[in-house]
């Protein structure tokens, strides 16, 4: 039995965390991720009932070790795996979740779309403590013959099953309404969701609203029930720097707002996704622009990656958008793999993908202000200055990757007041602490 | 005869390209930036003039095809070669050059501090089209048993040498003064700058002033005779985000903004050179004092580095410094490599280096809305729309990579529209394109 099922059992009535935080209550849940932020309990409390913060948490899922999302508490990353049509089975996603937990990643998204989707979410909910997210509609569609198939009933059975089987937080694309379609017009790319893709699809073949904007008052109720977190999708986001910002990404982003609000209203928890591809100069006021109409929900991004040219290093292109967006307060960063608009990723791909989310977002933590969030670098720093590279392996966000390269160009002799940038004669760390021991007044 | 050679033939008196556009004359090489930049050649003569940009060329670079840094020209990059004490020899440095020229550094710098640092420079100055930077004081100091043992007349006399080699651009740290150095107490990294070390040490141990601060005069003298651009170093740069933005950095700024003065009263061309490691929050005031005490000269920074704990990874975490101070006016970003702060770099570090500092260089052009730098983000998001995976290469930072990583997980059935990320089914452009042309009003 594990820590957690002794936390939910015997919980009845209703189960969220937000409807136990409005009620005053303190749960193990939020008192264990207050533990972990280094923050009083009550704090993380106060910004759940508020709606500012998260805890994506299905009472189904006792295998979790629960995390926060939101403005108070650290900038988290989500690294997604799943399989596709074309690749892997079961075994190589077991293998790419262990290296999201020893990598870092805060949360994991199962976007599987191919084979054996039910399966392999299994697996990878009952093998993971970190929160698991999903997209419903890639199994509803995979059911069926054709998009256009897809009913309503069907949607939410899938999206029940999903819950039953301890999904966190599920990418539901409410927000893509039929009459908002025909705004990616002028577009370059179109729609690059593709949730919003299949819905607009399923819309203008029926001509008719979006299933789960209709029927989002029964999505919430089993929401409620299993006590999963809304992150609903922009389904219109930009796919390239052209797009970003029009008229369409920012309608939907209104109705995103107002659909937080009605979550709220049945306690449910909620975070808002965010873009895509966006220019640097306009990211801070994609930021403020969100806060403003969802109310300070969190603010789920993926990437934005901030250049277009860059196929094979889009986890840098996405990590420079990330930083900035974390900065100017999103709290989830989804990581981009260096395989975007190319491939699905395989493990090294997670790992430089995950390394690139976590560069993001702690330099977004640091340039805000988190309380303590500088104490790492400045461990590093002084380890660095005083030539100790075991500490120095020990505070990087990745050891393993940084003994290796040091090894690479030394060889066994590591044990060196230097390194092979500089050679002894060179090395400004050694001259200058040289320096500091004899000379400075 | 290289076509430059034709140029300078018969050039006599002040052949500054700073001298030339202050007395209304536009230069061959004036013509040729012009023509790269797609701006009037009148442009870049009045910007030199003003010493807002430079154009460095030394006279005896005749191999060169001049390259332009300043606030109205594309953001440059900056890609460091050069052997170490523990590494590498002539062929390997041609081959990493060979490596910078293809994956498009803008400028290389020497820094060579090993054995054959004559030779080593030579052959390097003779096959490089793009300008070529230098060090000179870790040559003075390779030839002499202790720094100490340095004289003001041995440095000059190295200056001299390389200038007379074709050297485009020189980094000396006139800025270090002696005062300042006391500076650096509460640090937690000292000086990181070697060549700032490297002159505190001296200045210590003589009891006397900066020697090129004293002999400033004279130094420009060479610049004048050879048109050596001076990139004035920053050798009390802050080298952890503790550091950043302290009384030693911002105390030799203002230094430097002075010297930035007598340069140009000379008709000598200037840039000043930038931190670092400094937090995201800190970058845009950061580049706004460089702006107003430097008078706007051209800004070329390291990174800057966002966050201090991505040892392996520091290419990325200079990226995202590195774009965010473009965005802010710096005009050229000397690339970091994955070794940073382990190894000395091989041949694909320079390369993930490179294409790591173009990323940020390119997505600065963007941001400050450069006329025309979207355009190929543009393209090649019409690539993407279309398929046209030949052009979603060609129009790639990293052509072979980006092909590399689609054969890898598609193999041999590479004309497909889809990738292996989403399969046929999933595919949001698919999904999109069949909507625009079937669908949508």
């Amino acid at each position: 039995m594990t820590a957690r099922s002794a936390w939910v059992h015997g919980r009845s009535g209703v189960v969220t965390q937000m409807h136990y935080a409005r009620q005053g209550t303190i749960t193990e849940e939020m008192a264990f991720v207050a533990e972990r932020e280094g923050l009083p309990a009550e704090t993380i409390r106060a910004e759940l009932a508020a709606g500012r913060l998260v805890i994506p948490a299905n009472i189904r899922h006792v295998e979790l070790e629960p995390a926060a999302v939101g403005a108070a508490v650290t900038c988290k990353i989500n690294a997604n795996i799943g399989n596709s049509a074309l690749s892997s089975g079961i075994e190589d996603e077991l293998e790419k979740l262990r290296i999201c937990l020893r990598y870092g990643a805060d949360t994991v998204m199962d976007l599987s779309t191919g084979s054996q989707i039910h399966v392999i979410r299994e697996a990878i909910i009952r093998h993971s403590p970190v929160p698991v997210g999903t997209v419903p509609i890639y199994q509803a569609v995979e059911q069926v013959d054709d998009v256009t198939d897809l009913t309503a009933d069907g949607l939410l059975q899938v999206i029940e099953e999903q819950a039953a089987q301890g999904v966190d937080y599920m990418t539901v694309h409410c927000g893509v309404l039929r009459e908002f379609v025909p705004m990616v017009q002028n577009r370059l790319t179109g729609i690059v969701s593709r949730g919003g893709a299949l819905m607009a699809q399923w819309m203008l073949h029926h001509q008719a609203q979006n299933p789960l904007y209709e029927r989002y008052d029964d999505l919430l109720q089993i929401c409620r029930r299993y006590d999963v977190t809304l992150s609903l999708g922009d389904g219109l986001r930009p796919g390239s720097l052209h797009d970003a910002s029009d008229d369409a990404q920012f309608a939907e982003l209104k109705v995103l707002g107002e659909l937080a609000v009605r979550a709220w209203e049945q306690d449910v928890q909620v975070m808002i996704e965010g873009p895509g591809h966006v220019p640097m100069e306009q990211i801070a006021d994609n930021m403020r622009l969100q806060q403003e109409l969802c109310h300070h929900a969190p603010f789920y991004v993926l990437g934005p990656l901030v250049t277009d040219i860059a196929p094979g290093y889009d986890h840098i292109t996405s990590a420079i958008g990330g930083a900035i967006a974390g900065m100017y307060g999103a709290s989830m960063i989804c990581y981009v793999t260096p395989k975007e608009h190319l491939g699905l990723p395989n493990a090294e791909d997670v790992r430089q993908g995950i390394i690139a989310a976590r560069i993001a977002a702690h330099a977004a933590d640091v340039a805000r202000g988190l309380p303590g969030a500088r104490e790492r670098d400045d461990a590093m720093s002084r380890a660095r200055y005083a030539f100790d590279w075991e500490q120095q392996f020990a505070l990087a966000l990745d050891p393993d990757r940084a003994r290796e390269y040091r090894r690479e160009t030394l060889g066994g002799n590591c044990d060196t007041q230097y390194c092979s940038m500089c050679g002894p004669k060179f090395c400004s760390m050694r001259l200058s602490s040289e320096l500091a021991s004899t000379a400075l007044p």
